[in-house]
């Protein structure tokens, strides 16, 4: 008699003899009906029990979220809702679950609620359905670049280096903060730390991502990222992943290429392998929209929202087009953007993002050639002296999901525009080393996961998608 | 004309016209010869020149480390040492690189010169060929747990739990250092800080892996861990990735089954995958343990250890039966071991793990059942009330690999040791509630990501298999 999942079982279509399963009851009627589950899958099996012979002192006990065994035969259901289910021969708890004090009860629960309890809420359908996706969507994202040639690059998480200017940092110390070792002048004297140094965790691991690229041609990162920024949004955290691929040789337009490739073919391998998990989540978003106004809810389910990203190519469109297009827009002129669009170098906002994706191109769309002044120092400058070789990736719903550029490749063009931001040559010393030997072409791109994550399942709050959110004022469990 | 690996190209038994590829020249010789690489293999790709009608101006500035693209035609090689090269039509020099400064030159660099160079040395064979097994093994990784129905779980960074005890903990603060706010009593007031606590980077996920094993039934984490310590050895690292499967339903006989499936699987992986940089990190070894007296020799080649892990079956003993084989052990009477065993209870060092693998049963050992006062609080009490359901693995030349254990799910006996070790209820109370709710049998274990990378390339020193090692004193890059 070998273990099996429920996934397994509810795929047979014959019946099976000593089936030995355990699980956590979700609900049970009847003194008969047993849902259980094993996180296998989203679909409970339903156990049958024998009622007039099971003791009554076991009966009491089999409550929502205790711990089961069952033993018995698998066989065609005879109700309705599944086509098969377990006739139990004997049950065995494993672990009570209180039914007065067990916090998940077979009830809707608000989300915050179920936040304060991120330790059982991947007991409910929608959390187990979010973090089956989460998996599949990094198993995905391997995959994806396995199979096309590239190297998983560990980028460090603690890091000396403070020039890359993507945000606020949280530091890292050993010191003892009671009675910190002072330098002369009463400074905290970090020579005398773990490192020697002031060290911080990292914000991106594109600069070391882009070493690897001039060394072994295709990278990419999948790791950690943070920002100490006091951001209480439901877009934000302070602990995120980013994938950040980076590609020699490779100048904008191969890198959108491949961001146009690698964002539709994950997409479609959940619509492939994850096809149930989808489907409830997309139940859930459209309960979730019948309670707000009309003009807020989507215009697309969120399946048709992914087959909308797979099936449709990527509009290509320069900043200054985008500016134009967004001048003369409707919203624009009668000021129902929060944010008017006046001037060529202005920063977007999402509600511009959207209004391109959703409203003029009804495509996802991919912005490029942005003002120098909006965007980060390594992005290479244009001919025009005035816009440098950047993309943003568009979606519906979520606006921004890539951000990406060609990276300037020539050691006087990057040293003018580390001056003038005063960014400390010996500080990216190294970096400034891939340019004096052997340099080259090369571009890359960074997808924050967690958005990503929000897009695929349809929950609007970045702290519903990743199993243990970091925020401010909340670093529980 | 579509750009192509080198890979790619050496895999071609045909000739081709009108091939266009970029990489990075190893070396130069007779002005004609290129020996080309783009990091995709670490075989480099002959690239012959017609000197004649080439300008002086280009051939000198054909140099180790410079970037160049080559048009030509893939034609069958006249020389030996390769089965096909490339004869140039153009050849365009995209980065020069000065061979005054440049200081990975094509000769022997010691290991110490090329962590002080990490950002160029994986344009060396040795790098190149361990950055690319370690990206090779973490691929391996994820599709072994997802060929076997394991979801990814990405356990939190930053945490606010310092209850773990496996290690001394760095301390994450957003406060500004110079004054930070304080309490009545003059210590740093933490609940001013970003999180309103004290945080620390993560140990170990394994406390937030177990709430979702009891969940979703069979997960994983596989990410990056922390330890303070001043250990300036050639085996430790400040920051390191971790693997930690936790299943649920599972007892210890189940977790070795699956920690022996699992090593086997990976490294049965680089096997197939990965031979032709293994096979340079062998000779590399056997160069290098040719410089060593007779006797610190390994016995087996880096290959053979490779296949003896693969085709063996692990043998596993008890604790108890180890110190007896141990106490009666040639080098124990002669007292050869460093450590000798006198008593049961003995921690084990590496010297007698690797006594037991190497010498005594020759093949790989899960040692299990350890005492609980060397053990953590969370293993499984046996019956015998003074040993616990722990299990470690042994492996040829590096020792302990794995360690792992069934875990307490008994909430009288888990809160017994609690507090036996003084660690506080509130702190943990979600991983108490674990045992009110639903509680099973459940067992995982944890792998050094970077003790594998160097089990499987037979590098020696820790700081030589992880991209950006972080040590004391040093956070460089």
């Amino acid at each position: 008699m070998k273990s099996i999942t429920v996934a397994k079982l509810l795929s047979q279509d014959k019946t099976l003899n000593e089936i030995e399963i355990s699980g956590w009851v979700r609900t049970f009627r009847a003194n008969r009906f047993i849902a259980l589950n094993d996180g296998s899958t989203i679909n409970n099996i339903q156990c049958v029990i024998d009622f007039e012979n099971t003791e009554d002192s076991i009966l009491k006990r089999i409550t929502t979220g205790a711990a089961i065994k069952v033993k018995g035969e698998l066989v065609e259901s005879q109700g309705k809702g599944q086509n098969v289910e377990i006739q139990v021969d004997s049950i065995e708890i494993l672990g009570d679950s209180d039914p007065e004090t067990f916090p998940i009860q077979p009830k809707k629960h608000s989300l915050e609620f179920l936040r304060e309890n991120a330790h059982l809420r991947t007991r409910t359908n929608t959390f187990s359905a979010v973090m089956r996706l989460r998996s599949a969507l990094s198993f995905a994202i391997h995959k994806y670049f396995n199979d096309n040639g590239f190297y998983y690059m560990h980028a460090p998480i603690i890091t000396g280096s403070d020039a890359e200017g993507a945000g606020e940092m949280f530091r890292v110390s050993a010191l003892d903060t009671k009675n910190p070792p002072l330098t002369e002048d009463g400074h905290v004297d970090y020579s005398e730390d773990f490192f020697g140094k002031e060290t911080n965790l990292t914000v991106s691991g594109q600069l070391e991502a882009e070493t690897y690229a001039m060394s072994l041609g295709k990278v990419y990162t999948f790791g950690p990222t943070f920002r100490a920024e006091n951001s209480n949004t439901s877009r934000h955290l302070a602990e995120f992943w980013m994938i950040e691929p980076e590609v020699a040789f490779m100048d904008l337009v191969g890198n959108m290429d491949l961001a146009e490739d690698f964002m539709k073919s994950i997409i479609q391998y959940v619509l492939d392998n994850n096809l149930e998990d989808l489907e409830f989540l997309e139940k859930r978003l459209m309960d979730e929209e019948k309670t707000k106004p009309q003009d807020q809810r989507s215009d697309m389910s969120l399946i048709e929202k992914l087959n909308f990203v797979v099936d449709n190519n990527f509009k290509r469109v320069s900043y200054t087009e985008a500016i134009d297009i967004l001048r003369n827009s409707k919203p624009n002129k009668k000021k129902k953007f929060q944010y008017i669009i006046q001037d060529w170098g202005a920063d977007l906002q999402s509600e511009h993002e959207r209004f391109l994706v959703e409203k003029h191109f009804k495509c996802p769309v991919i912005l490029f050639d942005y003002p120098a002044t909006i965007k980060a120092f390594y992005m290479r400058l244009n001919e025009d002296g005035k816009t440098v070789r950047a993309m943003d990736i568009l979606f519906p719903a979520i606006g921004e999901i890539v951000g990406g550029s060609q990276r300037e490749e020539r050691l006087d063009v990057l040293k003018e525009k580390m001056a003038a931001l005063n960014i400390d040559e010996e500080e990216l010393w190294w970096y400034l080393d891939l340019r004096k030997y052997g340099t080259a072409v090369h571009s890359g791109f960074g997808l924050g996961f967690e958005r990503l994550v929000m897009f695929v399942t349809g929950m609007n709050n970045i702290r519903d998608v990743i199993p243990y959110p970091r925020t401010p004022q909340n670093a529980e469990f």
